[in-house]
């Protein structure tokens, strides 16, 4: 099942610059992982912001929490998450 | 670029069904044509209603626009578009 | 996969009362239906309002939506959808 | 009487881990309590956050307050409570 | 249990005058026996709209939703209920 | 004149307890002293949150300001204040 | 006792114009009523709706409420009422 | 004084189409005329909508009313002016 | 042209009570000024909050900006300004 | 393609003077740049506020969040983009 999901980053602006460099590569890798899991479908920047959107798949809602959750950064993250459901217009099956 | 669009239909609960049907199937169509063109790249029903999320590609607002109102159902539409930027960690350049 | 839906009836005022008595009558029928067959599994009033908050169980996000648009009711509704994760303190497996 | 409620937790992402870690196993133990003593019926985990909704059952509000406001991360609560009737489609007397 | 009551009529501005002066001379009678049976306790008009926010007691919601929905002006009404919990300083048992 | 006062503390979750515990009985006395006015008429809690809704009596927005930041957690508070006016259904004219 | 006073007005696009006409020209009568009687103080339209904000006394929020739903326009308007206190640096007594 | 204006139509889905296509003919003579009379500076097509944002200038807002309300679709329009201050790292003088 | 200004003070509940005092005394002497100056025309206290709102005048959006944030407290403040068109029922030229 | 921004600074109203001096004026250097490359077409401060609104162009949105987070403030940015698309009325292709 997707699932899209809002995804906004509460930094704070004097936060420690290499603890935040750090972070954003594990979270880099994290994601990768995710990605190669199957879970992480498509990501996009919100332009301007500290935020993304992204296109996630998992069985269902508490797969996607645990995959969200193991993000390095989750502790900063405001996420919404809207479910979907298909649509007969969709042109492909996946991504 | 990509655009990620929400899309409330407002019809009437007691508007013509023959009118309703045809308007569904003219849709589909031009979803269709559209997804061809290269303009709709994945869509979604939000579950429970008559509303989709849509992810879009156009060279600008101006050809979305164009798009857009180019679908029989878009004077009973309610479109919410928010504007896409790449994210270093998307794991597909296509969807 | 559990789902909290959320659903509003915007039957006009002055609508006819037989329509709305037969509609209503319907309406029940199909929620016992729904309930035998596991995706409706509880269901509140809003009190004051024609309104109702409920626990349904599909399998994703797309056999929920079947199941919310074949309600008689569904041309009048607003319907909200949130998807629900398990909680470990969650007391009943089932409800 | 039962009631919907919804609870986020704002805990600051840099706050001690230890400390968490004490009031989560806490917040559990007291959970179980309350789902013995009939108060918490059902709980679901919010995908993507650190929040939930559940079921309550309380004689009142003044007793639902009493209830929630047991709970060791009630300071860093934001609770909303819903008050919910009985619907004549409800599966169950029982959740 | 006591709640708190918000509640706008939506009469439309073109409705005819003489079932409107019907309905608010019943909605006045009802209100009456309501206050009567204990249920409305208190009741003022929001300044400047057709809209009244009241104290209302009730066992519970379903009760509630009873006496509410009896008013021969709830179908043009958009009643919003708050769960009214005891606070140790207030000054009187009853209004 | 009468008017309906919605208030939420903002107190740190990590505020000190014993600052908190003194300012809570100071609170107590002064609502008490303001009940004795004749300026606090009716107040109670709102279920799971630290904040109240209360009922006011004050000749106009000023005599009621004065009373409301006389509250020791006034520094704390986020207060709404909304006018009433009388309502011919209303069953007494004290609270 | 002064009241912040916002008023939109909710004209069907395809009504009447000798209706609408006829009221606009009883509306300003009522207001220069409304205004020597000392009720109506200052009023500004809000550029580009038909809208206004006005500065309004009343000894209490009924007596308020008695002088807008006098105005012929009311049953068109959705009025929203702010209580206003005074302030030290208040440059003028009266407006 | 320069203002941004947000400008939503709200022309419902079954208008007559003649009238609609006249409206939006006079529209766009009444908007030349509004350019070159330097009120209207600058104009875009929100996405998906049939709405527009655009750059005004007035004298002050009593003119810019004067100037949105000449529009023909005025009746069918929902307005927000936002007033806009000179920054000191603004490109041009004129747009 | 007229402005209405709303203004709300986001002053720590912890902050420092002399430098409060401080501030709140040079605000109340910049008020006077821009009172004599004629920027400042009327203001009212919020009830029940360290909030206000004003009328304000000035030639246009850029003089009230240089007004407004020359305010000692300015810092701390939320404002929200919204342009005043003048209304033919206005009962004062002046204030 | 232009774009609409909206920015809002969070400066903490007790930050460090200089370090605000010395990132305004590094701002001001990085604006002029963005201005010189075509990025920043327009910019006006909202009245009352640390807030812009500007109009921008980019070829898309990734280029465009490049260039705002180019910006020194940028971490105190609370930054909203919407999208524009050509309107037939636009009096000029420039601004």
């Amino acid at each position: 099942m997707e699932f899209l999901v809002d995804v906004e980053i509460t930094w704070p602006p004097d936060g420690d610059p290499a603890k935040r460099q750090r972070l954003v590569e594990e979270e880099g890798r994290r994601a990768r992982e995710l990605a190669e899991a199957g879970h992480l479908v498509r990501i996009w920047r919100v332009p301007g912001r500290w935020a993304n959107v992204g296109l996630w798949w998992a069985a269902d809602a508490t797969e996607l929490h645990t995959a969200l959750t193991s993000l390095p950064l989750h502790p900063w993250m405001d996420v919404t998450v809207r479910p979907l459901a298909q649509h007969p217009s969709d042109p492909g099956t996946g991504p």
